[in-house]
């Protein structure tokens, strides 16, 4: 039986999407896949709100998290942590040679624009990284106030949108972040197997004097390729087929803001359902809109609950990371409907009531 | 008008390997991907006649050449060279802060145990870089004589294969090859996206006192994850669908040895083809069993050849790089049949003897 994925990534992806893959081959070399790469950077820009230099990666969105750290830090980095994901960008720091410090806050914290300004004031850093939402923990931090401080500095602004671009508004320009990178199989409900970021002028400008940037996720041999429309490498060509119709989607047929406002909504109701039942792992204003993180507060079996949940068609999420038993998470990202979520937890209530849980 | 691909990369893939990828989206931490990475391993390893750690990146080819380098040069390394494709190892190297010499032979003339033997017994070397078959210029180096001198050496044998796994035999085991790397999108005929490598257990034993291996491409973290039948992040579960499937086919339904028979046929008829028209770039006993290389002795107007092809239904492929106009290639690798490449001859030479050629 095929599950519906309440997992936060991969989710379920749109039958008239992954039907795009089927479109046969094309050269990597040819007009037509060139007026597919414009769609994309033009819709990719419309989604980022932003003019900036638009890369796309055939790997996942870790890849151009490397890239970020390689092409844009030349003395030293802070990362700022509140989560697995954001202490992975600490782990790639050090992996690729860089000068890094780790700042963390507990789990289920948001990252503050006090704790960045303390950090930044030092002076001892030339770039910053960051998760905008994360996913471990169901906290989106304050990323416009974040924004406001880091302005004040001369730092490249890293963040990590994996799990929020494209279900929640992020004005990549507006709040001048120099990188700001994702992966296809979250919000954009899209298979994985492609990374996107947009990269400033001055992240750029800057990369030209930095070395060890290596071969693959170089940003400036990236760049070459791409203003002319071409990519550095053979692209996976079918999931950009994919890419180019669920942007035109998003952009065109859905609407950015409706995107947005379904996301809040189904945000909400998994919020009061959480408060209800559980309790919420962040303060209510941290909470994430794509993604609900709930401590297990019943002391639940999760590993049961995950079976008869799996009974029922569904694939459940507990914690990640040490947050493993002692939470659970109820995505609500892509193209899930409101209908669908409601239906999950019901089904949910009916797992949770019944024996063994 | 959907045309026949006679380029060397990406192929045409069949229907019912594209089918595959409109599969609904899993989790790629449950047990259905760990037994779809199993088969694919237990496949690739038949397919590469090895017992050696197999590692999948999502990612084009080039992202595990970086990853070879970083992972297997310690000291120094020779890029031996005779085509475009090898010249990017070496490019590859110096990007990855590597100290490297490129060893070049003339374009089209292959790399010989003899010009290995006399670089590696400088001594100067802890890793060697080749490419099997040089899509650039249709040139097969003889990996078995050359498999015979790297053996009394204590070399890293790295080795591209990009545009012969699958179409020849290539026993990685008996060759002691330690990092053997392709895409998918050349004679496995299935979508770009997914890169696949042996590594031998000497070569990882070797990393693990190699610093700078990078993140995404470090083949201790790939090998750990694998090793669990788990993938180091999101992997680009559609294209692995395919890939299993394909290997599945190549494997237990058409076999190797037919497979190897077919493109061995194929480049029969395109070798006479070629000397009874033109002349081929290399000599006859180094030619490539998957692309043939074609001098433009006639000095056509290529880029009209390529437009009345496109009428036809065909995407030509001129020559690489430097050979872009003084040559011109017949791919015949994948699921390509006998009887489609002698139709797109017959079509060839109606164009050439047209009017504007």
């Amino acid at each position: 039986m095929q599950k519906k994925l309440f997992i936060p990534g991969p989710v379920d992806v749109l039958p008239e999407v992954l039907k795009q893959m089927e479109r046969p081959m094309i050269s990597h070399r040819g007009k037509e896949i060139s007026a597919i790469l414009e769609r994309i950077i033009g819709n990719t820009r419309k989604l980022m709100y932003t003019k900036n230099t638009i890369l796309i990666s055939t790997s996942s969105a870790t890849g151009l998290m490397e890239g970020a750290i390689r092409n844009c830090v030349s003395k030293r980095c802070v990362n700022f942590a509140n989560g697995a994901f954001a202490e992975r960008w600490h782990g790639i720091a050090k992996e690729c040679g860089k000068e890094a410090d780790l700042v963390s806050v507990e789990w289920g914290k948001p990252i503050t624009a006090d704790i960045v300004d303390e950090a930044l004031s030092s002076g001892k850093y030339d770039a910053m990284t960051m998760v905008h939402n994360e996913t471990s923990t169901g906290v989106m931090s304050p990323i416009s106030e974040i924004a406001n401080v880091v302005k004040d500095y001369d730092v490249s602004f890293l963040v990590d949108t994996v799990s929020s671009m494209a279900g929640v508004k992020i004005e990549v320009d507006k709040l001048g972040i120099d990188v700001c990178l994702y992966g296809t199989q979250k919000c954009m409900a899209l298979p994985p197997g492609l990374a996107l970021c947009s990269v400033s002028d001055g992240a750029l400008k800057k990369a030209e004097g930095i070395t060890g940037r290596g071969h693959y996720f170089d940003f400036l041999a990236l760049k070459k390729s791409i203003d002319k429309l071409q990519t550095t490498t053979t692209p996976a060509i079918s999931l950009l087929y994919a890419l180019d119709y669920q942007l035109d989607r998003i952009i065109n047929k859905e609407g950015q803001e409706n995107r947005y406002k379904r996301h809040a909504e189904m945000a909400g109701i998994a919020r009061k359902w959480a408060a209800d039942n559980f309790e919420l792992i962040p303060e209510e204003k941290y909470a994430s809109n794509t993604v609900t993180a709930i401590r297990n507060t019943k002391s639940m079996d999760l590993g049961g609950l995950k079976k008869k949940l799996a009974e029922k068609g569904y694939e459940f999420s507990n914690g990640y990371g040490k947050f493993k038993d002692v939470s659970f998470r109820i995505p609500h990202m892509g193209d899930r409907t409101v209908e669908e979520l409601m239906q999950y937890l019901d089904d949910l209530d009916e797992c949770i009531s019944g024996p063994s849980c």
